[in-house]
């Protein structure tokens, strides 16, 4: 198993009988998730999707992602939510040595600063669109589509049509239509799928073949956690999912997901809408939040270790990097002499073990995530283990993971301050 | 007054005597900042900043902007912490429209990943280095300097020392011994304004200044806000403070900073590190937490209308754009006849509407900063708000606005197991 859940720091508390019951009703939710028998079952298609693939449009999607990548300098990805967030987060952590296309991400506010900048990056480049929507109604990704494709067929004519890939319902739809009618190729957003546990399908696979990503070692490491994770019997997603709500009934309300590395930054955008939107809800939920550290050591930090205790903390421990920098020898008037010969990496893994003592020491509860490697395989194994861990815990604390009933009510004010019929 | 205080969507709240009570103890805390008579009070350079500054050190901050934009397509600004989110929030959030110099940032983590990404932007351009520390000593940007400073002087050799801006202790310290000994052009760290409230000394406004934003009108902007935010009676610094504390009492322990500008998102974070590391001691404090909207409504939206009732909203309302688009006329098969003609901005306006009727309905606090545009005059204003309402703010809460007692913790065990005598 590539993933370790380290409970070192919080074995003081969980020796208990009170534990025990918490991890007994893990259980049970993660029973009902095999047998498919909790509420919202109809959007499990996550569960079996690494084994359990459209194997037709998966080489499809390597296929355009390789057109993609030969005819063009940037790759525009419309789309929000679910649409973008895990695909930005597996290019921004695993993409950045790649420099072959860069992806950019539009309709995904209703800025026209951050449209402007969009429409500048262009400038000049050769660029195709990825616009992905379920439906195709969503106002920002409409908005940006309708933009941006006027731009494209501007600059390309006819050509434009090679340029354009949508990714949408496999039926019907705005977005299907529009697809059908510009002959454009289409990917599936599948039905059994909600957005937020949508990146291992089209939805982030074509972005992340695109930005010249292993697609396969992702989908590897996912299957590799869907065999670890969906047996019976105890494992870490049990044990996390058990872990954060024996927290929460403590009065622990807000969990914070700390990261040692500024890329990792997207993936808790990406983890946060999970587990905020599959958990927030009936009045009940833990409170997302996350930190990239050291940087917000020197920020928010000094809440984490003195402030008010009602945060816990998990710790993505990623304990291996594959660039490494050593401090060079050098003048010691810096005062840095102790540091000298040493691996930045090395530097960074005892920033990390300091944190987690300082932190716990001061009252917070931490756990740890521990990842060898940070790979396209090791990250498909996180974000099926993520995937499992949420629907546990949103079945422990008693609500569907897969709906969002909140999500529209901003939506129908909006509508009506804009006079849409 | 450029910002304005919206409290609309809380006038159910507070019309009784209980936020009478909160109110009087605002006003109290204003007078303690104003009389400096309360913890802490030898840093509050900040207060009198605006208009009584160091006019030689300052026309020395433009002429050194001038000329590393003159020499150099990137300056590298080595910090942490409050010695570069100030800067980093200002330019992402002015800067943008800029093509005269790039400015990105060092020394604020321990990761070989960002170090790399920074040394390949620097690949075949010309570059220079302003670092920031009081002491020196930090670790992170002392690392990073050590490095960064190799590369210039393989780079330039003795021209090096024209490409490095040191902003350190006027007098003493690590730095201030390496930037004598090397010749470097120094800029001043003041002793009474601690790194949180320090954005608009030259810690922040040399990189400012460096982007191409124009300070002049930064440092109006604070300057009018210190006429009116720092004579005696009631001003919305005083209300917001008390605001925040009244619903803090009544159990929302979570603030929740919302923009409907993803430019916005570093001032977030400058934010964020003001309140948390002001706040959050002795066990007390408002979370503070941040969302960029309308992005975030497709992700942790669902759980701040339908969570947990612990969080209340501040949104930062930026009344108009120095940019917008329009929703071109077209095929109206995408559903967006309604929107055809339509300012963007328009649309995002509508939006927050929106949201904030949405949120204030299910039972979130919100309050609103409306401020009429974003330029440097009104971002000015807005800094120097917050940090009167936050050192009024603390000390309503019984704590120290200016110390960081917690930021050592990590920092010990650190050194410790990195064995450092």
């Amino acid at each position: 198993m590539s993933l370790k859940l380290d409970t070192r720091y919080i074995e003081n508390m969980i020796g208990g009988a009170d534990f025990a019951g918490v991890l007994e009703r893990a259980r049970a939710a993660h029973e009902t998730v095999l047998r498919g028998s909790g509420a919202g079952s109809e959007f499990l298609g996550w569960r079996d999707l690494p084994a359990d693939y459209d194997r037709d449009e998966y080489a499809r999607v390597k296929n355009a992602a390789e057109r993609i990548r030969r005819d063009n300098d940037v790759l525009v990805v419309i789309g929000i939510g679910g649409s973008y967030l895990g695909a930005r987060a597996v290019i921004e952590l695993l993409g950045g040595a790649d420099d072959g296309l860069e992806v950019i991400f539009a309709g995904k506010s209703l800025s026209s600063i951050e449209l402007d900048q969009v429409l500048r990056a262009l400038d000049g480049k050769d660029w195709a669109i990825n616009v992905i929507s379920k439906s195709g109604t969503t106002t920002e990704p409409a908005v940006a589509f309708r933009i941006l494709r006027e731009k494209l067929i501007a600059k390309y004519g006819d050509g434009a049509r090679e340029r354009i890939f949508v990714t949408t319902d496999a039926a019907r739809g705005t977005l299907k239509e529009l697809a059908d009618a510009g002959g454009y190729e289409t990917f599936t957003v599948p039905d059994d799928i909600g957005g937020r546990y949508s990146v291992l399908s089209s939805v982030g696979l074509l972005p992340i073949a695109a930005a010249g990503i292993d697609i396969d070692a992702l989908m590897r490491g996912a299957a590799a956690a869907r065999d670890d994770l969906t047996k019976s019997g105890d494992n870490p997603a049990i044990q996390y999912a058990a872990l954060r709500n024996f927290l929460y009934e403590k009065g622990y309300l807000v969990e914070v997901l700390a990261c040692f590395e500024p890329s990792f930054a997207s993936m808790n955008e990406w983890w946060k809408q999970l587990f905020g939107e599959s958990e927030g809800k009936d009045g009940k939920g833990i409170l997302p939040d996350s930190l990239i550290f050291t940087t917000d050591l020197h920020s928010l930090g000094q809440y984490v270790q003195d402030g008010r205790r009602q945060i816990f903390e998990t710790f993505i421990n990623l304990e291996s990097s594959p660039v490494d920098v050593e401090v060079p020898a050098g003048d010691d008037g810096d005062g840095l002499g102790f540091l000298a010969g040493k691996s930045l990496n090395f530097i960074n893994q005892k920033a990390y073990e300091a944190t987690a003592l300082a932190h716990s020491g001061g009252g917070v509860p931490v756990l740890s995530l521990n990842l060898p490697k940070i790979d396209a395989e090791n990250i498909g194994y996180l974000i099926y283990f993520m995937e499992v861990s949420c629907a546990i815990s949103a079945y422990m604390l008693g609500v569907n993971p897969f709906n969002q009933p909140g999500v529209e009510a901003y939506k129908n004010n909006m509508f009506k301050l804009l006079g849409k019929k």
